[in-house]
């Protein structure tokens, strides 16, 4: 049978037909007005990406590169700091921090829930110390998110904390008002909901976070967000960019633009998740954040008796489709499906569908079709 | 909602993606040795694909231009020919020859059946002086497939009488054995089960089509096969071919050699049909064909009280995906989606999934995910 490669992973996710054409096109040089040209708009349309006034980073460097750059901007060696931490992606916060010598202050989740805005009030009423808390949108290795606005409205009263969102896999998946909630500081990774390949991050700094940054003693070089942002006023990078990726950011932007704005990117990712929900519910697969579920992802447990890496293996041998499987504490037990970034309902629907076949083949039982009735009954529902 | 543009259509199908980097390739010069070897390996690989040690030539024109050259090739003004009509495909061999001054006997069948070996018997019995017998493989008005191998026995004890088959959108879909069956003409399009852009077209030859050239007197000079025939024994066309496409096609033959050949094609077409059939009668919608289906494509009534018309509209408006309406007298009556190329399980059940909610929208009464239970429960018994 024919089998088409196909990544339901979230991220890198698959990408845009225009971002293949503009990667595919012969490379500029980027001291010149045509690139210039090309970098300004980028950072204008990541402004509306991420619903903010405030300047837009553009960095040549993985999602982690971002989260570094973020942290060592706005707090110093030795600076009180607050990680929470609901899954393997928390759990890179406080490396980060403790490498830079950081005091790292971590408030944990049982994995598939998420930390609540009143743990970081009560936290930071605790120890007023504190200069940064650091946070998922939503955290990967569980889908599940975090409360932003709620945590947001804890931290924007204290002027000395900042608050930093790894929203990485979350922007253009879930809400994200960056500006109206008084979020300091965003990152954002290129191959996730924007549909680019892995290679780009994107930060967004506030007016409270460029001040932390003036304070903060980390030693920085590359990820050093003042010389970037000076550069950046001028649409220049300070360091070599990559150059194809942000041409392709441009066309990323602009697809996201025509589709009538990250809004509905947002709500794309809703209805998927929720159809994806929904036949979980109908075929027995627990979901890992029940309560506390994310857009951007699903994670789900097999079903009692079927081992949740069989399932993996078998849409991958039978039809070419990659979930992900667990990462950390749940590794081997959960699969990961993704709805952040270039999918559509077609693509969601036929990837349940073989995942009922792989269920069955599997020896789970339940009736062939009752996922996809789920499914599509979600999908009427909310989009009537 | 995002919405990615799918083709389901029976010609033109998706591009295989081996094929869409070989067109984005620097031209290649025609007459240049390198050229020579890819036009070779490409000739060497269609008598794979039509399973033949026969000629098969390659035309830089559309299917039907491969159509007009088999017939100017191996018939004289005058001559009589026997054209089976059972849609608007076989109209086109009748008025193909019209055109060039046969004496054209249609046999007809009612749309959505085929011509029966048998008949076709008798019309020779009945005109000794009839040269050509012209059949469609896949009747792509209908999805109906005409019994090739039982026309070919009957044809094949006749010396002057060739038998000339349209498989533009038959090959690669369903079973053909042009040499083992004794077809002396196959006719086929690159933009059907090869996955290509429209632009070139393939024909075979038999000795006895060859013989039937030299005798032939209709005015050629582009269609002229044997002029073809002697450039294209040295790896060149007589004319300039279409060369970023004769580059793709061998990115095409060699995607279908690493799937295991043209057989395995077949069978993912064949699997893809009876999927889609078991979805059309558990949701009430009619097969245009069902005791002569083939499974290029499958062609369906509308459900009662339903458009087809607006089946067609609301797929493409809400999901992007375009599958064909009716051609001919079944304009406005059917729709018809496509297996043949490149097409996968994930593509024909997320396809079916959004045809369930379209036909809900529509107000058609049945058991949401009731197709998908069926389509799935067919795949599964036909995969085992």
């Amino acid at each position: 049978m024919l089998k088409k490669s196909r990544l339901f992973t979230p991220g890198p996710t698959p990408l845009q037909p225009a971002v293949q054409e503009a990667l595919a096109r012969p490379i500029l040089h980027h001291r010149t007005d045509e690139f210039r040209a090309v970098f300004k708009e980028c950072t204008a349309g990541l402004k509306q990406f991420l619903k903010t006034d405030d300047e837009v980073l553009i960095l040549s460097c993985s999602g982690t590169g971002g989260m570094e750059a973020a942290l060592v901007s706005v707090l110093s060696p030795g600076d009180a700091m607050l990680a929470l931490v609901a899954g393997n992606f928390g759990e890179r916060w406080a490396a980060i921090g403790r490498a830079h010598g950081m005091a790292v202050t971590v408030l944990e989740a049982e994995w598939g829930d998420a930390v609540p805005a009143e743990r970081v009030a009560e936290a930071l009423d605790r120890d007023p110390r504190i200069r940064g808390v650091f946070v998922q949108l939503s955290e990967s290795s569980t889908g599940a998110a975090h409360d932003v606005e709620a945590i947001a409205r804890v931290t924007r009263g204290r002027k000395d904390t900042v608050l930093v969102v790894d929203a990485i896999s979350g922007a253009g998946a879930m809400r994200l008002e960056t500006a109206a909630w008084g979020v300091d500081v965003v990152v954002v990774g290129s191959q996730k909901a924007l549909a680019l390949p892995p290679g780009l991050a994107f930060v967004s700094m506030s007016s409270r976070a460029w001040a932390a940054a003036e304070r903060a003693e980390t030693p920085r070089f590359y990820f050093d967000l003042a010389r970037e942002r000076k550069a950046q006023a001028a649409g220049e990078s300070a360091f070599t960019p990559a150059i194809s990726s942000v041409v392709a950011l441009r066309a990323a932007l602009a697809f996201v633009a025509s589709m009538g704005g990250v809004d509905e990117l947002v709500r794309n990712a809703g209805v998927l998740g929720a159809s994806t929900r929904a036949a979980a519910q109908a075929l027995g697969l627990p979901l890992v954040a029940p309560r506390a579920h994310g857009d951007a992802l699903t994670a789900l447990y097999a079903p009692s008796g079927v081992e949740s890496g069989a399932i993996v293996k078998a849409l991958k041998a039978e039809f070419a489709s990659t979930v992900a499987g667990g990462q950390g504490k749940l590794k081997g037990q959960i699969l990961r499906i993704a709805h952040l970034g270039y999918y559509d309902a077609t693509d969601i629907l036929g990837l349940l569908a073989t995942l009922e076949i792989v269920l069955r083949r599997l020896g789970h039982r339940f009736d062939l079709g009752a996922g996809l009735a789920a499914a599509e009954a979600e999908y009427l529902r909310l989009t009537p």
